[in-house]
């Protein structure tokens, strides 16, 4: 199951909705904002309306909030009722449920918007071993092998799949990160790394833009990234469930203007997401909308490869049983 | 005017609402929970009652919403509308609003919250030399003069005005960070120093808990500090509007079991906070409810004295004319 968020165009202005690709057109790869979306919450209404339930708009919307943080919040929960909506979408030749409400959304017909468009949080980590070394000419800390150590993003910077991204003007060094980010879904804290995946609802993937220049200068500062990160974060273009994907195993690919630059999987990770979500839980809670970014796959990024995106660069990075999240950046 | 948030039990289950600390009790200093508080939203919908608004309880909730990020969203007229629910109640004999709702709540009939129980982000400088000297070992960077770096905490972390922080077991060395913070009243980008002003909506006191041996270790890790910080965000216990203080004159003091440790102003700021809004909006857009922290004051920390917090200490840090703000950290 491929779960998004996406906003229609209404007499009353634009409302935001989750969804997730119909099953028939699940198997191709579609561009994002190119395949049928069944509207989840409609459909469950549909659902429980053919049982005869007396109040199925209402209970539908409970059940499956159309707010992808408030759907969260019903954790795996919230999953079976998603499946159950879409299995019903299948099979029925309705178009319509509950108060008339559509039942699927053609390409056009939407806007597809990240899965989760303004995360509750997002820390990004550098986990994997190749991306350090590359990074850091060679030298990497100690400190780096005894914890997994990670930097908190703008949640309020990320940007929907297809979205063109002004690059800022304090900037001259454009390039993006390969990532991929695990979305949280149950509050939790002090959670051991053996029962850490049960907090983790899903995945997307995630583009860590990087301004390189101001990047460099205020690590210096040793406070962390800040302007060299948060200007822009490209999360989706769906959010797959754990239990669909073989997260470690899913081939990770970045291409730049149609050209393959990047390569690689998460099973690089030297400290895996279990072992992060217990790091990072200590002493602090968990929340289901909480993103963590696995740190970028060994070459997945411009600075390693000593090369850098232009103006005009569409980079698409593509994660296997995920899809393919594309922006195009300009100056 | 000082705002506050607070809660209060009723049968149903526990109520946020905000307030104003009543202007009779507003001279002294009280400590947090001991001031008398005028419930912004019910006073100003028994303002309305008073002039025959026919639906005085419904346009109160959308003038002074019982929740202060949907407040600060209206701006100066969220203030302006404030001081006149506050001006009323301060006239008024009558102690109950539009359905009964309670005007005012004496100490003990209320739970005092940070101002901003959950701020929309929290950034937190290091804007004064005197602090990055002491704590740099006397070694500044040169990029410290010439951007203002921050870091991003955990705005998942406040901790409630007076409530006892129980220190994370990975840290032993427990420190306290006197600092103001500015709170962002205003959506804008790329907003010029000249113009900044005008996004501040006011200023309150934060504690920037600092487990200071995993901040060191991690920050070796060059991208900034994260679990050193992350556990407890002190902010309150009010919120006092621009217009009410002097920033930069305040005074500021922090006592540890009654003994003064540090003493000091903003005045000291490098980089201001107009020259911080400016630097942090370019292509990035504040919030209401956006928090940013000064940095420490100079000698305002534990590590800068060469002494520490220790199990059952309690910390008081004061700025003239917002409040105390105090916690007990217990191992």
């Amino acid at each position: 199951m491929k779960l998004a968020t996406f906003e229609i165009q209404t007499p009353v202005g634009p409302v935001e909705r989750i969804g997730a690709v119909a099953e028939a057109t699940e198997a191709e790869t579609t561009p994002a904002g190119e395949a049928t979306l069944v509207d989840l919450t409609a459909a469950y209404g549909a659902a429980l309306e053919a049982e005869g339930e007396p109040a199925p708009a209402d209970l539908a919307r409970a059940h499956v909030p159309p707010e992808m943080i408030a759907f969260l919040e019903r954790g795996d929960r919230a999953i079976a009722d998603a499946r159950e909506a879409l299995e019903y979408a299948a099979e029925t030749d309705a178009e319509r449920g509950p108060g008339g409400a559509k039942l699927r959304y053609e390409p056009g017909e939407y806007d597809l918007l990240a899965p989760l468009p303004r995360p509750n949080s997002l820390r990004d980590f550098m986990a994997i071993e190749e991306h350090v070394q590359n990074s850091m000419d060679g030298e990497i800390d100690d400190v780096w092998y005894e914890l997994p150590v990670y930097y908190k993003g703008n949640a309020d910077s990320v940007v929907a799949p297809g979205e063109t991204i002004r690059w800022p003007d304090y900037s001259s060094i454009m390039d993006y990160e390969l990532e991929i980010a695990a979305v949280i879904g149950k509050r939790g804290r002090d959670i051991p790394a053996d029962e850490a995946e049960k907090y983790v609802v899903g995945y997307t993937v995630f583009n860590d833009f990087s301004a390189r220049d101001i990047q460099g200068k205020e690590m210096e500062g040793r406070l962390g990234p800040a302007k060299g990160k948060d200007f822009a974060n490209g999360l989706g273009p769906y959010f797959v469930p754990a239990e669909d994907i073989d997260v470690l195993e899913a081939p990770m690919t970045a291409r730049v203007d149609g050209e393959v630059w990047s390569e690689g999987t998460v099973d690089e990770m030297y400290h895996s997401f279990p072992e992060i979500i217990e790091h990072v839980s200590q002493s602090e809670t968990l929340h289901p909308g909480d993103v963590i970014g696995s740190g970028t796959v060994g070459g997945g990024c411009g600075l390693e490869l000593g090369q850098w995106l232009e103006d005009g660069s569409t980079v698409e990075l593509e994660i296997e049983g995920i899809g393919v999240l594309e922006h195009t950046v300009v100056e």
